[in-house]
């Protein structure tokens, strides 16, 4: 194992030309922050990764803080904060505000991408007013404990990322930069962390200062060593873990550096998919509609939010979905679900009140008796009046056509259909969009290989 | 309503001939069996409606009980007892040995329906030796406290009947004779049985002597004036109970003669069920076989049951029923279910272990990795190892020609399946069966029309 990771370790240690680059560029950002130090009390750190050496080559990322006294007010730090930064980045190629909690710049300099984040300076992590204050203590921590395993860091980010499990981001659940770090430290190692992931079960806890305070239902919990009330790994979800366990299992058993690369992108065919598709005996929907022009971060929690929506939609009205999953092409989205059918009986049962319950049953008998379109009798079924009424929608076609916009969609998505309408798809109509990403999508989509 | 009752009574009482002649016949052979009063310390009695004046004119119904000590042995009792029997019903037209608790006479004489069963002569109720046992002393009970109110049982009988739940047995879950007397005897008449049945509920209680001993979860619970521990209810399914709180509900808000008389037929063609059928957009399938040689009593419980196994084994493998009901022809029994659909996709998902579980992960992967004919890809949902198999059965039929004789059917059923084998048959297979009676089968089945 070790005489793997003595081939993988190059290609992902930053050389000594790389290091001096990002120092440079971090030396100049903090200089510029520091100018600002008298007029508004302010000092500038390197967090992160750059900061914390744990980076990997090819990684052109810089995370600056800027920290404001503990006792300036919030809309200082939020105004004043932004002005720095803009001065910071004054000289960058591209420009962003972006938000967390509050307000901070993302740039782009020599191809770096660089953040210049207004914060608090807080002494006590029990004090802290904004989730962001944390990370300078993040740092701290890191940068004290880690001591020579950030090759191990580097390692165990390159196999999170090959297997797609890295980011703590909504889209991925994975594991974050900062949990990856604290695994090592309280492990020791990558491969005492790979080894120990085969005893992890759901709820298994890691408190390296042993002072939680609270109990978290999550599938890990890492309490934070600088904030004993939270779970560092609160986003991981519980398959990605079960997903590192099982990756860590298979690669203790038959150790390779397969594990340290993403796979080579499978190309598929039109027809390859056809024939999976006919295997199969499924049918398949798609919906389809403009990209609105927000950014990622705010895109795939919509994405993520619309996907439940709609399954929640199509399983409410007896559509049984076997698979979904959405892409974004271009400036184009499409949400796919595969589905057991995609035509269901006029037929529907509807229950109605207790026959015990007298003036409910009343009500009932009166509104349903021999109306027109009813499909049965009134009949009593574990003591309830039923009777069977014809489907709204016996398609998922005329489902979307009325009841998308209404499912629960997010802000931003509601906003573009309504702009610009939505489209269904058909199993042919998606066979025949001729995009080599699409393709690998449904073949995904159909196969559940796991997108990596 | 009092008019209606005067209108009804003439035709449900039995007029003096009618008594006369049962009278002599029960004479007669109660004679019979007092003739080996001596020989065995034996006494006959006349129980049921027939003793209690509770009989619906028209009915030839004579129950006879043969009292044995209660210190007789029971296998004495059987078999002297079925040696009376026979001797009592020498000169009857047709003998049919039967079984309870334990065997007993039934046989036809001059279109009287006879039941000769022996029982034990028990002082106390507490110490029953066998079910029948209980049978003289509800009729004792009911002989003392039914006063003047015959006519209203007799008017309740015909209402249960009219709406198809009188009876106790398996097959119609309705209420039994004795408990209608108990509810008449409760209640005073059967106009204030119908409007306390306005007030039922699920574990309504009554107890005429105030000496229940056991908490009964039934629909509707009656105790047994004679004995303490028993729900004379116990039969009465929770539908059935709802079923006449409905009636009763519709017939005080309307009271007519109608709800005396069971509905007339209606004559239903092959068209009307056919477009009734394309209506609903469902689908068919039936299993027909032969009818095995038994009585009625021992048949509709297998057919019970087989309706629950098939509909169990249905759903398992992911069909979902509408509605489902069985019908004897002469010689023949379908067995039909409403379904959504006859066709499922090929692809299954078959769950496997929790990833964490070292061992079973193992097994599961050795058995499924690259297993031909797999559908998918292994992969994690909730935790689990999961993957998309071949469905082994797309179709009802061939779902039926591989479980049905292992669904868990009843002994006679099976037996005659093994033996003779079954059909299934398709929608139109079944539309093309020119029997009136299973035109209107097939048509109260697609409406839910309640059997009555």
């Amino acid at each position: 194992m070790q005489e793997i990771f003595k081939r993988i370790l190059p290609g992902i240690t930053p050389i000594e030309k790389e290091r001096r680059e990002l120092k440079i560029i971090a030396d100049l950002l903090l200089e510029r922050i520091n100018s600002f130090a008298k007029q508004f009390q302010v000092k500038g750190v390197l967090v992160g990764s750059a900061a914390r050496d744990t980076w990997i080559s090819g990684e052109h990322d810089i995370d600056l803080f800027i920290l404001f006294p503990e006792t300036a007010n919030r809309k200082t730090l939020e105004t004043t904060g932004l002005d720095i930064a803009r001065k910071v980045l004054f000289d960058a190629d591209k420009i962003e505000e972006r938000y967390a909690e509050h307000p901070y710049l993302h740039g782009m300099m020599n191809s770096y991408k660089i953040d210049v984040v207004p914060c608090f300076n807080i002494k006590d992590t029990k004090n802290i007013k904004s989730a962001v204050d944390r990370t300078p203590h993040h740092n701290n921590f890191v940068k004290k404990y880690i001591k020579t395993c950030e090759k191990d860091v580097r390692l165990a980010k390159q196999f999170l990322k090959a297997a797609g499990i890295y980011g703590s981001e909504l889209r991925t659940h994975g594991f974050s930069g900062y949990l990856t770090e604290l695994l090592i430290i309280h492990y020791g190692s990558f491969e005492a962390l790979l080894k120990a992931s085969l005893r992890w079960k759901p709820c298994t806890t890691i408190d390296i200062k042993k002072h939680a305070t609270h109990k978290h239902g999550d599938p890990l919990v890492v309490i934070d060593p600088t904030d004993p009330k939270r779970n560092v790994a609160a986003a991981l979800s519980l398959d990605n873990m079960c997903r590192f366990i099982d990756i860590a299992r298979n690669f203790l058993k038959n150790p390779c550096t397969e594990y340290f690369s993403k796979p080579a992108r499978k190309l598929v065919y039109q027809e390859e998919i056809e024939q999976l598709f006919h295997r199969r005996g499924t049918e398949l929907i798609g919906i389809t509609f403009h990209k609105p022009c927000i950014v990622e971060d705010t895109l795939y929690p919509q994405l993520e939010k619309m996907r439940n929506a709609v399954e929640k939609l199509l399983t409410r009205h007896d559509f049984r979905i076997i698979n979904s999953n959405y892409i974004v092409l271009n400036a184009d989205i499409y949400l796919i679900f595969e589905l057991f059918e995609t035509k269901l009986p006029m037929v529907k049962k509807h229950i109605g009140p207790p026959v015990w319950l007298k003036d409910n049953a009343e009500k009932f008998k009166a509104k349903y008796h021999k109306k027109s379109g009813n499909l049965s009798y009134i009949y009593i079924k574990d003591g309830k009046y039923t009777l069977n009424i014809q489907r709204v929608y016996t398609t998922p076609t005329s489902l979307f056509q009325s009841e998308l916009l209404t499912c629960g969609l997010g802000k931003h998505i509601t906003q573009i259909i309504k702009q610009d309408g939505f489209s269904t798809l058909s199993d042919h109509e998606l066979f025949a969009i001729e995009h080599p990403e699409f393709r690998t999508f449904l073949y995904h989509l159909l196969t559940h290989k796991q997108d990596s």
